[in-house]
């Protein structure tokens, strides 16, 4: 073995040590692609616990911080929640029997722009109704409530009534998704890990499924006008 | 009959007829919700008929330009379409024969930040795997298979494959999706009418659908990790 290859072996070893169990916040930073200022960020915000000091000016950080780093960063990038919101699903999560349906409910907020109009929906009473008819639990003031309610409102302005009729059909499809939703989740048995998955998936998803239903509807429309290039 | 009433019939007479047959265009503005200059634009990109001229500064429209622009509003403000792109659509509707397939094809263009991105997507190998095994005729050029790639690629790069394992599970549930909104807009016999109820029923269904999955979703979270309430 000559010197450059104890060297190389060195070097490779000492980063795997540095990474698995103790880092600078710069190598905290590389490992977890946030840049520095973001996660000091984060520690002023206490969305990450501080590291432990090993001189007045230097912290040392752990896989816990780079998995935390990680969480944190779905939640602010992809689920695109609010600090706050943050600050308080990750105090749930650190108590000893985390109310996981409590914490997926407030990390799976809908992001739609129809939810920041003001005044009562007309159609609320009508996805009352939907709710009760399919027997699920949905809390009263869940924010989906009126997203759908402001979907059927606005087909209807759009002379689209026949398309709001449809809203059992698409509720029964909506109970699949969400089967194969919680499925795939709860599978991760780890609580961090299931509010991870849920963000992602259901912010990914609405993208996935959107994409997949322009598939599907190709090729529906392929079969059902398409004749002439058969 | 006083002289009151006489003159209420004869304006309401006289109203009924101006938008059922022959308006001014402060009449159609009305009519469509549309404001007078943006249907001056949409004369000048050639996206509305031009009325008949009664002077040379004066021109009156009927029940057919309502209907026309009705449609353009809907592609242009619910659709996001390309005025070029509705141009050429409206071209195909006048046709003998509309081929309904490709109109539609050309209305569903995926709306997604995630598309715009460049260069080969890691996942698209995939996509053209499940289009294959689920026999679905889509186009080699549909923007959705990009979609679709990108989700996969962005879930993998979240560390949440198990995510992205789901893939056919997501896209059967499409299926069905695509069935439902294929089988509504089918019943509107005319093709501008079939057009119109798919960009409104695409565009709005993505979010209904995604309002109706975070309740659904709620209810799931309720039944599988919510005991404590019970």
């Amino acid at each position: 073995m000559d010197s450059s290859t104890f060297y190389y072996r060195y070097v490779t070893l000492s980063i795997f040590e540095v990474e698995g169990s103790s880092m600078r916040i710069a190598e905290l930073s590389r490992a977890a692609e946030v840049p520095v200022p973001t996660i000091k960020y984060y520690l002023r915000e206490g969305l990450l616990p501080p590291g432990e000091l090993t001189s007045p000016n230097q912290a040392q950080y752990g896989q816990l911080h780079l998995e935390r780093l990680r969480l944190v960063r779905a939640l602010v990038e992809v689920g695109r929640l609010p600090i706050a919101t943050i600050r308080e699903l990750l105090a749930d999560l650190e108590r000893p029997d985390p109310d996981l349906h409590h914490i997926l409910g407030c990390s799976l907020k809908p992001t739609s722009d129809l939810i920041d109009r003001e005044g009562p929906s007309a159609a609320s009473a009508e996805v009352d109704e939907l709710i009760e008819r399919r027997g699920w639990h949905v809390g009263s003031e869940a924010p989906a409530r009126r997203v759908v309610a402001e979907v059927l409102t606005a087909m209807r302005q759009l002379d689209a009534d026949d398309l709001a009729a449809r809203l059992d059909d698409y509720a029964a499809v909506a109970e699949q998704i969400a089967a194969i939703d919680l499925d795939s989740v709860g599978r991760r048995g780890e609580p961090a890990a299931i509010l991870y998955g849920a963000v992602v998936g259901t912010v990914l998803g609405d993208t996935l499924i959107a994409g997949l239903r322009r598939l599907a509807q190709e090729n529906a429309s392929a079969r059902q006008f398409g004749h002439r290039e058969a």
